[in-house]
């Protein structure tokens, strides 16, 4: 679609010049952002289910070492399963992740998911200490995820490399498709919403931004090793734009309720690498 | 920074074959998300403020309208000044801009910034019914604002098209940096949040890119007549290509806390115009 029979071939005089970057910027795991100003709370309605939260999990810690730490006179036998069995830490992560891929971290309260999963508050204090805590495991969850996809997709022998990411692409759109275009990208819906989130955030959203970028420049550079991309590109360079766009093409994709974005990104890329 | 010394050319042979959209995707405005349900707000909470809020606008609307409205009776002379004025209206509009830039819609109360702006919350229900109403005002000043950006450096006579096009980008990251890269774009924050804003939201936020598009595709249009881009592209498809892909770009600049992103991005955008 970007490509028309060629007639012509462009100039490109330049009065107004940008710097490009001299190294990549993936792996800058800093976090500058200020932690939020106590009067800038999206939530300064009378906080009484904070506190009844507070008090719900420190009575439930208290029981927890009261009667679960191992002492000296207890009966011997197969400890106690604790409430929060790896089960229900599962449960919560699945459907975190469900809500958070929709709606992003700020619009999404602990409540909500635990009744979704069907999961006790007191479940969700033994797996996690707060919101924040939660959120960090779903980041990590999610870039294990992804990372595992992705390294099946580029492991395809029967694949070209640039088709193991065309791969990649149709089944990241038949997942938007599956769920009606509602959910997008952990980490891109998280990464818009950086300057609301606790700070600790960012180097974990940009770490997994990293480790998809490195698997992509993996596969990026077998396709100029088979001669699928030109030897004048730069695989680093192609996978670091690759996922600057891709995120962008997924959230249109979210707004549109369309696959159109994720398909013209797709082709403007590969054009790209065609040249 | 893409275009080391060609050595050689890529093939592009594809098992995995994408499906190019036949046309526009970007005049869509039917909102197909459901309301949300009354279940799936995203504060449970006692809604003491909520019923304040309403009390507050309903008394207030009261007042204004056993006031405010021409009587057989009333003296003659100058209006009474009504307690909204423009001034106020414009501070609330501005303030709104900077915070939903940052944080998104779900993240900010209108207290918020009815306390940064310093203006009554009667003069912010004379002016807007609910947030909703605000935030559906705000998206209309953003484009307004971003429009007449565009416009402004596609007008630049003085430099060729695509170096208009590097203008803005310039401008824009300087923009960024101005504000330490935690403000991005207040379409791209939205478009991410979109399964938990009103759905009136989508076609706004559609009409706001496909508006950014068009003034684009017309300064890709003139750089092709010009000789800057190869007969062969398709400035609509390029348009749509830049403004997929500048979305993520400064979602990650954001991120990052870096211009690279955006300079990366256009790096690889104008690389593809040149081929």
């Amino acid at each position: 679609m970007f490509l028309k029979p060629r007639m012509g071939s462009g100039s490109l005089p330049g009065a107004v010049r940008l710097n490009t970057p001299s190294q990549s910027h993936f792996l800058r795991p800093d976090a500058r952002a200020s932690p939020p100003k106590p009067g800038e709370s999206s939530n300064s309605a009378i906080p009484v289910r904070q506190i009844l939260h507070l008090i719900d999990h420190l009575v439930y810690k208290q029981k927890m070492s009261s009667t679960d730490a191992p002492t000296p006179g207890r009966r011997r036998g197969r400890p106690r399963k604790p409430p929060g069995d790896q089960t229900a830490r599962q449960e919560l992560i699945r459907t975190g992740l469900e809500y958070l891929t929709e709606r992003g971290y700020c619009a999404v309260a602990v409540d909500e998911i635990l009744r979704a999963a069907g999961v006790p508050k007191g479940s969700f204090y033994y797996h996690f200490d707060s919101k924040e805590d939660f959120g960090g495991a779903l980041i990590g969850a999610y870039n294990e995820f992804f990372s595992s996809k992705l390294r099946t997709w580029f492991q395809r022998a029967d694949l070209s490399p640039l088709d193991r990411l065309r791969g990649f692409i149709s089944d990241a759109e038949k997942g938007m498709e599956k769920h009606a275009f509602r959910r997008g990208c952990l980490v891109g819906n998280l990464g818009q919403e950086m300057a609301a989130l606790p700070p600790g955030f960012r180097s974990l959203l940009s770490s997994a931004l990293s480790d998809w970028q490195h698997l992509t420049e993996a596969c990026l550079l077998e396709a100029q090793n088979q001669g699928e991309i030109g030897k004048h590109h730069k695989p680093d360079a192609l996978a670091a734009f690759f996922w600057i766009g891709w995120e962008g093409a997924v959230l249109r994709a979210k707004l549109e309720q369309s696959p159109d974005p994720l398909r013209q990104f797709a082709a403007g890329f590969f054009a790209l690498t065609s040249n």
